[in-house]
């Protein structure tokens, strides 16, 4: 990334999107064929390997194959962000530098999170610049406490803030004061992303420039209108959209998990398929009660 | 409380205050010269007994006292919350009840909490309910996870919310997506509170009617401010003011606490004081720190 | 109490027994029936006011009145111990010394946890030495970190063990690990107490002169003969026996809790009843699973 | 792995040996030497790749090289077990059959854990039946709460007990508790393993067959004798050498973790080095702290 001075932003709505499988293996044909639906939305971009894409089950030939399937079938102006991240330093770069080559064009980099004890802002700063250092692409850090159990905090935020190859960081903490205090300690060429639509008004409000949303995959169009009408001002039918989805994000989020997501995608067209296990797919009292949320919000008939 | 199909509606800002002590016992006078000043303010009124009052260090004649000193003396319009929860429904009537007769408006009741696992929204709708029943003021529902270990979730407070006599929440999870959350499924005569100053912006963004913080403490006029730009419209002012105040926030609460908070109040000519024992006073380079915070944020020269 | 170069050691298993509620409200009678019956066996004492006690859910004037009624009816030899801690320090003093005019021959109080942040070894060896100062009767520490969420740390127990007044602990904690250390730095006249039957002979093993146990409120005579083959050296037998009372043990404790331990005793012909709101009695197929556990205990029919 | 009736059982002390780094390169000689070393002592076997061989710091590439050079060097009569799992049931078995093809003997595979709200019993019975099926070395079940933030429960243990290539279980929680419900459930060929010489002894005690101890790793002569003393029914002195090693043990794991354990080998004339980044060496205080622990329990002079 050629860097003069200010740093590219990233900007809007992402999906981290699912991955698709078949009896257990990875449909790449079925990745193609969402990607070009969301293709016609206003979405900024897509996230493979995240959370939501199971990363955490997927051997690294899959990864690859996966920035491979995405990088070809993205429209234009959009961007690929994959998910490298883990503890080694040594497996992060290369595989976010093999990602590079098959054309990801951001690597978002979890906080190491073995060591909880260990993890603390000295040992976080060590890790992200010495992957950022030998990364041929702009690193997003992806913090998200839930999964990990440890929080990065904003001392180590701001002194990453300032290598120019750290560009933006990812908060899928739902709590706001740190994602303000994250804002406030940062360049402003510096892009804090939300993690859950949960809280993706207010953090627009605070600052964010967008948001990483696993409900972007089956409401792209409403997600996105929501920063549209956050930034031509209309700040109460933001709020009042924000509001309405909070139900269905639930759902297919810390309701339902992946497995929800999935189930919602099917409903809506897309494929969801089942997710790999040790997950499983939500039984049949579950479905219905996705399908009535989907409904309550609009999103289906 | 005379409801005609109408709550009285909580909106503002209201500071916790702290209990000062002189030599470990309650120094009523120094409570009553720091409402005096704080009086002169545009606080919408207080809260003794809070999680900042030290009430869990205070004895029941203390407590009363306590209410009966500040009823006293805060000037006309403003209003009088009492913490007055704990675990016993017996205790928390009769406390309550006690404080209604030495002239608190509003009991704020803490979840019950000692039996952590059991604390689901059963048990919450079961407390809430009895208490709200038998107390002769109306009761505000008290969250704080950082102190009780339990949070309390969106479908018991959508129940609890029906109840004439439970009129607010007071919200100290930093969590965004709850508060939004249980703001979409409260009547919009139900007031929730944020509790930290570090997500008022936002969480007024999403529909709280005020605030109880601790920062009102030490810096009203900038609490009360923020919510008078939100509420002009004023949305880039009111998130620049937030985001100023988010170091002053942080240093008298999660960094030093309420041994903190009094320190900042010594500061800036309120009676601060001692915290009372367990708790210990900051040290010299703590205080250093404080004083530095509030110069960098323009409180103090 | 006093001291001559010794402790008076605390041995054996006490239960900290259940206060029997008929209509909500303490049947000092039932707690009087259940005592007479418990007397017979070799239980060294009892705990009144403790976690399994609902303490939480009693009004200081009740405490004080079981207090006298498990006075009144404890057979000659054995100990009373009343559970009166809370964060406050006036308080558990004055229930302390109130309780001991009332016949308790030890206070066991609960280790402060609201400011959970600052409840570092500094802090409890500061609340723990001030209330040990000034109560009448030998302090037992009580530490529970499934209820209070802090955990009191070998430091601070080494340096309060130097207290003369200050003559044990209950470690409810089931880190075996944490017991050993406990135990190995305090004096030898200094009584760790075990604070759950899963753990009783792993912790005897490891240098515990006994334990507070739930369980022995429904299985007394199995629980004193573990250590009662521990101390002869019968391990194997010990272990087996330990092993045996597992499911019990659960079904009591983190199962089903008080409402299951309640159910229990009605089962086994002592009076068990419901436990005081917000907490709820266990359910039909609830009582089935604990009705079979006892069963395949061997301790019903 | 053929069973006839009976599994093969682990027992005695192993070390989860550390991997030596060279200027942030692993130095397989280094661990031929330590292993050297280990080999005159009467230590059951090694695993290789644990959490105390910074095993999620390896490259996969590493990891097999690591095998390999345990395998060439350790003693007839020794078991070797290595570290393979991840969440992706995939990539465990892959590791696990090219560790095989090495020389490992067994695959201790960690629980997973990165969707923590659905790692449930289910999940557990699904992911380690999926891999035992299809690997050709039997699998120990890794459990340590601590980094996963999971804990394998006793139903789960209980029906994966019944698998016929899954013989064994670490446990790391130092809750002894656990240990015992999970030793109650499972057949007499099955192997619990104690994961910390904190809980050796009350472990032992309870029906565990031995430990994997990174205390094994600079002390193993002692961790050795507190089994001997243990099975020769003297359980006084077992019990006495286990509370003098408290110290030792708490300082090369909660206290200081891998570095500090490799202070400690590199003190006691082993290879210790430093960790790989993020981690860090410990500081000139904390080794004089070190050195002092060690000269206290005699391991130094």
């Amino acid at each position: 990334m050629s860097i003069e001075g200010k740093r590219a932003m990233i900007k809007g709505i992402i999906p981290p999107v699912t991955t698709p499988f078949v009896v257990g293996e990875v449909a790449y044909d079925k990745l193609t064929s969402n990607i070009e639906r969301w293709n016609r939305t206003s979405l900024s971009g897509y996230v493979v390997m995240g959370s939501n894409g199971e990363s955490a089950f997927l051997t690294r030939d899959e990864k690859l194959k996966i920035v491979e399937t995405a990088k070809k079938n993205i429209s234009a102006g959009k961007i690929l962000l994959a998910g490298t991240g883990s503890d080694s330093i040594k497996e992060t770069v290369s595989l976010s530098n093999d990602a590079a080559d098959r054309g990801a064009d951001y690597a978002l980099v979890l906080t190491p999170s073995f060591y909880k004890g260990s993890m603390n802002s000295a040992a976080f700063v060590r890790f992200f610049t010495e992957v950022a250092d030998k990364i041929k692409i702009p690193l997003v850090i992806y913090n998200v406490p839930k999964f990990t159990g440890v929080n990065i905090e904003a001392d180590a935020v701001a002194k990453l803030a300032q290598h120019g190859n750290i560009v933006g960081l990812k908060n899928s903490a739902e709590n706001a004061a740190h994602t303000a205090e994250l804002i406030s300690v940062v360049p402003r060429d510096f892009s804090v992303l939300v993690g859950t639509a949960s809280v993706l008004y207010p953090g627009l409000a605070a600052g964010a420039t967008g948001g990483i949303l696993a409900l972007a995959n089956i409401a792209p169009d409403q997600c996105v209108e929501i920063q549209r009408l956050f930034e031509a001002g209309k700040h109460e039918e933001a709020s009042a959209l924000q509001k309405k989805l909070i139900p269905v994000n639930k759902a297919v989020t810390s309701k339902y998990g992946v497995p929800g997501l999935k189930a919602a995608l099917d409903m809506l067209g897309y494929f969801g398929g089942e997710p790999r296990s040790p997950l499983a797919p939500i039984g049949e009292k579950e479905r219905e009660d996705v399908k009535m949320i989907l409904k309550t919000a609009g999103l289906l008939d």
